[in-house]
C-alpha cells in the first residue's frame, strides 16, 4: 500500500509521499515513489506513484530514456507544450505498461493495478496537479477540491477536508499534509516512513525544495505528539452531553 | 454501506449505528440496524447490523421467531446460557442464511456479505462486545481493544484510537461514538442520519437508554460544529515547521 497527497495552493504545489512497498506483510521494502523533473527557470514536475512497483518503476524508466534520447518511441515530458501534455503523455504510457503487463498477469488469473500524482508549472502556463488513472485519462485538481490523493486516502482526508482550501500557505499546507499522513500512518501498516515531501512555488519554475523526512525525525514526532494532544484536550474540552441514561 | 461502533467500558457498552440503505447512489432508504433484545433485570442485549439487507433482515427475523416460538428449529437467545452462547447461535444463523442467499446469488455471478456486532450482559456474566462475520465465527472485544466496528470504519478509527480505553466514562464514550460517526458522515455519502445510539450501564441487566438522534438535532450539530472549531484552531496553534524553502 501507498499514500500520496498533493495540493494546488495558490502560493504553490506541495506533494508528498511514503516509501514503504510490500508483497505481503512479511516482505516489506523502502521505495522511493517520489520523481522530480526539472529544467529550472523553464519547468519543474513531481511525480508519486502508487500501485504495483512493476508497473510505476517501468513508466518512469521510459519517461526518464525519452527525455535522455530523442530518438525514442515517447515523447520527453521535458519538451510538452504544456501540463496537460505531460498528464497526457504519461496517461498513455502508465496505460500501455499497465495493458502490456496485466496481459501477462492475466495468464496466472491475477490484476495490477497503478496511479500517480503529477504537480508542476511551465513558464507560461498555471500550476496544476493531476491523478492519472491506469486507463490513462485523468483528472485536475480545482479551487473547489484544491487536494489530490492515491493509495490509502481516507484515514488522512477528514483533517484535508477541514483545514485545506486554495487560499492556505504552503507553511500550513505543509503541516496540514505531513498531519494527513501521521494519521495514516497511525492506521495502516502498510504506509510507512521516511516520508518524501517537495514543494513548488509559484511563478518559480523549479522545485524549491525536496526533503526526506526519516523515522524519527525530531520535528514530525513532535508535531505528531502535539496534534494528539490537541486531539485529546479538544475532545476533554468538548460540552458534555447528557445522554438520556443520565437523566 | 453502514457505520457501526461499539465500546466496551468499565462502566458499560455503548452502541451507535447509522440507518442508511442503498442499493445504488439512486435508491435510498432509512432502514434501523440496530435491535435491542431484553429481559430486564436479568439481560439486555444490543445487535447491530451491515452488510446485504436480505440478510440481516431474514436473521432478525429468526431470532425474533425462536424468542417467540419455544418449538422453532433456533435457540432463543433470551434463553441462552451465556454471551458467548448467545454470539454462537447467532453466528450460526447468519452463517446459515448467508450460504442460502449466496447460493442463490451465485447462480446470477453475484455474492453478499454481511456482519453484526453484539453487545451484552447476562447476570452472573461480565458486560461483552462481539464482533460476528457471516461465516459465523468472532471475535470480542478486549482490554487492549475496547472497540468494534462493522461497515466504512476507516474515516472515523483515529478519534477511537486516541481517546478510547476501558476507563473512559459513558459521557466520554458517547461523545466518541458520535464523533466518530461524525467523521464518518462527512466523508461516505452512503452513511447517513439519523443515527441510533442504545447504552446498557455494567450490572444493570437492561438497555438503560435507546436514542434516535435526526437529521438537524441542536446537540448533534453543535458538537459537530464545535469539534471542527478544536480541529481548525488546533491546527493554527501547531508550532510552524520551517521547510527548507523558507531557510
Amino acid at each position: 500500500m501507498t499514500y500520496c497527497v498533493g495540493l494546488r495552493l495558490n502560493s504553490g504545489l506541495i506533494m508528498l509521499s511514503d516509501t514503504r512497498t510490500n508483497a505481503g506483510l512479511d516482505n516489506i521494502s523502502v521505495y522511493r515513489k517520489m520523481f522530480t523533473f526539472e529544467v529550472p527557470g523553464e519547468r519543474a514536475m513531481v511525480l508519486l506513484t502508487a500501485g504495483n512497483l512493476s508497473i510505476t518503476q517501468t513508466v518512469i524508466a521510459k519517461l526518464r530514456h525519452a527525455i535522455g534520447d530523442e530518438e525514442a518511441e515517447e515523447r520527453s515530458i521535458l519538451r510538452a507544450e504544456s501540463m496537460l501534455d505531460v498528464a497526457e503523455t504519461i496517461g498513455s504510457i502508465l496505460n500501455r505498461v499497465s495493458v502490456e503487463i496485466n496481459l501477462k498477469m492475466g495468464s496466472m488469473s491475477q490484476s495490477a493495478t497503478a496511479s500517480m500524482l503529477l504537480a508542476g508549472q511551465r513558464k507560461g502556463g498555471s500550476p496544476r496537479l493531476f491523478l492519472i488513472y491506469q486507463e490513462g485519462n485523468f483528472i485536475e485538481a480545482t479551487a473547489d477540491t484544491p487536494y489530490l490523493q492515491i493509495g490509502e486516502h481516507k484515514y488522512g482526508k477528514p483533517i484535508l477536508d477541514r483545514v485545506v482550501s486554495p487560499e492556505t500557505s504552503l507553511e500550513d499546507g505543509r503541516k496540514a499534509v505531513l498531519l494527513s499522513m501521521d494519521s495514516t500512518l497511525r492506521s495502516n501498516l502498510s504506509v510507512g516512513m521516511p516520508l518524501d515531501l517537495a514543494v513548488i512555488e509559484t511563478d518559480q519554475y523549479c522545485i524549491n525544495s525536496v526533503e526526506r523526512i526519516e523515522a524519527g525525525d525530531p520535528h514530525f514526532s513532535a508535531m505528531s505528539d502535539a496534534w494528539s494532544q490537541v486531539l485529546r484536550e479538544g475532545f476533554a474540552s468538548l460540552p458534555q452531553q447528557q445522554g438520556c441514561w443520565a437523566e
